[in-house]
């Protein structure tokens, strides 16, 4: 069965984080974003919006929005 | 001056629907999203949310999500 893309994304966050040692408490520190929403996300029972998105890409290194942008980054 | 993320998406996605020679009309129609949503995006004044990306993704092959998800696609 098919993923879906909020559980995809957020067991992708939780991985990251996790190779990073850092906490929900920490990267809700950092981002802005409460730990209640660092959870869900990670749960997958949220439908984050792009400008959050940057935020924890930032925090993550998240690969795809230098992708995203890759023909014009300035 | 850095231009905003939900700019970036909105120019990305102008380019590759003209690349493929679809117009607001026929993305909106296939992405089942509206005309004036899509016009929106592209004009960088909307916070597209992850479900509403993963939409567009299918229609305009957005190379990002496949790296979002690169460690487990299902």
């Amino acid at each position: 069965m098919k993923r879906k893309i909020t559980k995809k994304f957020g067991d992708r966050v939780r991985e990251l984080r996790s190779a990073r040692e850092i906490t929900q408490e920490g990267l809700a520190e950092r981002s802005g974003l409460s730990r209640q929403y660092i959870g869900d996300i990670e749960r997958g029972v949220r439908n984050i919006s792009l400008i959050n998105i940057e935020k924890l890409q930032r925090l993550l290194a998240l690969a795809f929005l230098n992708f995203l942008i890759s023909n014009d980054i300035s």
